[in-house]
C-alpha cells in the first residue's frame, strides 16, 4: 500500500541519518537518557521496560471493543485514541471512567485511510486546506505536501478536543507515523509536547540532536516495535516472541493494533492488505494470550505506562 | 428516545394543521395533484403507487450491505444517501456504477444521533455554529434553534457534495423529519429542491399551501408510511401489510431502514430503543421476504421510483 511505502522509505532516512551521526555523541546521549528513564521511574539502570501500546482506538467499534478487551483482560497497557474518528466518543468515555487506572494517549492524526470509510480534520476544513482532500476528508496517507503551521492548527484542535471531552491524555504519538516526515514536522509534535507537558513517542533515530536540546526531550524509547509486512507473512506469534525475548535493557514499546474480523473490520479494509482486519485480529489473539503473558514473566520484562513516564518526567 | 418524541409532536402539529385549514381548498388539490402524478407517469388515475425506500445510507457498513442487498434481491427501490456519515463514500461510488438503474437521493441531515458514533456537518464548522455542539458534531436529534441560513448553507454544501463525488442524487428528504420542524425549515428544504431540480418529499398534510404555490411543488405524496414504536411492538411484518393491504390510489412511499443485527450496529444502539439494530433486522427481513413480494403483487401494487417523478417533472 502506498502509504506503507511511505512510511518504510522514511525508516531507511531515518536509519540512513543515524549512520551519518556522530557515534561518540549518540551513544553519549544513549546511555544518559537510558540511566534517567529506568532509575527515575525506580527501576535498576538495566531494567528491561515495555509499554505494550495500542492504537487507532476510535477507528471502529471493533477496535474500541478489542482494545479494551485486550487491555482489561490481556496483556496490554496503553492505548490512544484518534480525535477525528468516528467512534472516538466511545473510547474517550471509557478513558473518562478510568482515568486513574488506565493509560490513554493521543494518537494525533493526519490521514484517513480507509478507502471507503472516511473522517476530516477536528478543526475547520478552512483553517488545513493543505491537510484535506476535495471532499474534506485528510488525504488517503501521509503527505509531504502537508503546510506546516496547518498541522499546528489540527494537531492543537486534536489536543484541545480531547481536554474539552473531559480526558486528559497521558502522551502524544503519530499516527502511520506521519510526523516523523520531515524535521519541520517533528518539531511541531515536539512543540505539542512541550506546550501540553505530556511525553512524545520518539526514538534516538527519529529525532535530530538540535531537536531533542531545544525541546529538552529527555524520553527517548530504545526500541519501538511494531510488525512489518514480511514479519507478519512469516507469522506474527513468531515475531513477537522473539522481540520478547530480545528486548533490550531501557524503555521500548509495542506498537500493535487490536481489533475484532468483524464484518465492520471486513468492510473498512478493502483493497487492503496490511494493517487490515485479519492481521489486526492476531494481535489481538496473541496480546491476549496466555503465551504472552509467560514470556513477558519468564523475560522479567517490567510492563510500565506512559502515565508513569509522564508523572516521573512533567509532574513539574 | 427524545428526538422521537419530537417526530410525534411534529406529526401531532400537522394533523393538528390540517384539520383546521380548509377542507375544499385541500380535497381540490389533492385531486389535482393526484391525477397529475399517476397519468404522467403513465398509469391509470386510480393506481396504487409506491416507492419502498430505504433511509440512511452511509451511517454504517452494516446499513449500506443490508440496503444493497435489499434492492438487488428484495423488494426495496429507492434510497437515500447521509452525505456527512463516515460510510458515505462507499455507497456513493456504488451509487455512481449503477446510475441508470438504481435510484439514489439524499437524506438531508442536520442531526447525529447515535450517543457514541457521531459525525458533524460538511460545511466549515465556522460557518454553522447553530447547527453542532461543543465537539463539532450536529446535535443529537431535531432542535428548534438551528439558524435558517446555517441550515441553508450546509444543506447546499449536502447537495454539492454527492455532484462533486460524481453522483446525481434522484431526490431529496429529510432524516429525522428535522426540515418539517417549521415553516421557515420547510421552506429552505423546498428551495432546495428547486434550485436543484429535484423533487423533494413531502404529503400533502406536511406543507404549507402558499409554499407549495411559491415553490410550484407539483408531486405531493398520497401517504408516507414509516413503521412507530407502538405499532413496532405488536408487530412489523402486520403493519407492513396492513399497510400494503390498504393502500391509498395515487402515489406513496414506504420509508424503512434495512441493516444487519451485528456488532458494529449493536454498538451503535447503545441507549436507545426505537429504529434500531433489531428493528433494522427486521424490516430487512420483511422487505427481502417472498411474502413481502407475493402481497405486493396480489394487491397491484405498482412500484415506482423518485427517478421517473424526476423524469416526468423535471425534465425541463
Amino acid at each position: 500500500m502506498k502509504t506503507k511505502e511511505i512510511i518504510k522509505r522514511k525508516r531507511f532516512i531515518y536509519v540512513s541519518r543515524l549512520a551519518l551521526a556522530s557515534i561518540f555523541i549518540l551513544i553519549a546521549f544513549s546511555v544518559k537518557a537510558q540511566d534517567n528513564i529506568a532509575t527515575k521511574l525506580g527501576y535498576a539502570a538495566n531494567a528491561k521496560l515495555l509499554i505494550i501500546h495500542a492504537d487507532d482506538l476510535g477507528v471502529s467499534h471493533s477496535e474500541n471493543m478489542a482494545s479494551i478487551e485486550a487491555i482489561e483482560n490481556g496483556s496490554v497497557n496503553s492505548a490512544s485514541l484518534m480525535m477525528p474518528t468516528p467512534w472516538v466518543l466511545e473510547v474517550a468515555n471509557y478513558a473518562k471512567k478510568n482515568a486513574t487506572t488506565h493509560d490513554f494517549g493521543l494518537h494525533l492524526v493526519l490521514s484517513s485511510e480507509w478507502k471507503n470509510y472516511r473522517w476530516g480534520p477536528v478543526s475547520s476544513i478552512e483553517k488545513v486546506p493543505s491537510l484535506i482532500n476535495e471532499f474534506g476528508y485528510f488525504h488517503e496517507g501521509c503527505t509531504p505536501t502537508v503546510n506546516v503551521k496547518e498541522v499546528e492548527v489540527e494537531l492543537k484542535a486534536q489536543i484541545d478536543r480531547a481536554y474539552s471531552m473531559g480526558f486528559e491524555p497521558t502522551h502524544l504519538d503519530s499516527h502511520m507515523n506521519c510526523l516523523f516526515q520531515s524535521e519541520e514536522l517533528i518539531e511541531v509534535y515536539l512543540k505539542m509536547g512541550k506546550l501540553y507537558k505530556l511525553p512524545v513517542l520518539a526514538t534516538k533515530q527519529a529525532v535530530p540532536e538540535e531537536l531533542l536540546r531545544k525541546y529538552d526531550i529527555q524520553i527517548l524509547l530504545e526500541e519501538v516495535l511494531t510488525i512489518m509486512p514480511e514479519e507478519y507473512i512469516k507469522g506474527p506469534e513468531d515475531y513477537y516472541i522473539n522481540a520478547i525475548k530480545n528486548l533490550k535493557p531501557g524503555l521500548s514499546t509495542f506498537l500493535i493494533h487490536t481489533a475484532y474480523n468483524n464484518d465492520e473490520m471486513k468492510g473498512m479494509n478493502i483493497d487492503n492488505t496490511e494493517w487490515g482486519n485479519e492481521w489486526r485480529q492476531k494481535d489481538f489473539d496473541f496480546f491476549t494470550s496466555d503465551t504472552c503473558k509467560n514470556i513477558l514473566k519468564e523475560e522479567n520484562i517490567i510492563l510500565v505506562t506512559w502515565r508513569q513516564v509522564k508523572d516521573a518526567f512533567y509532574s513539574n
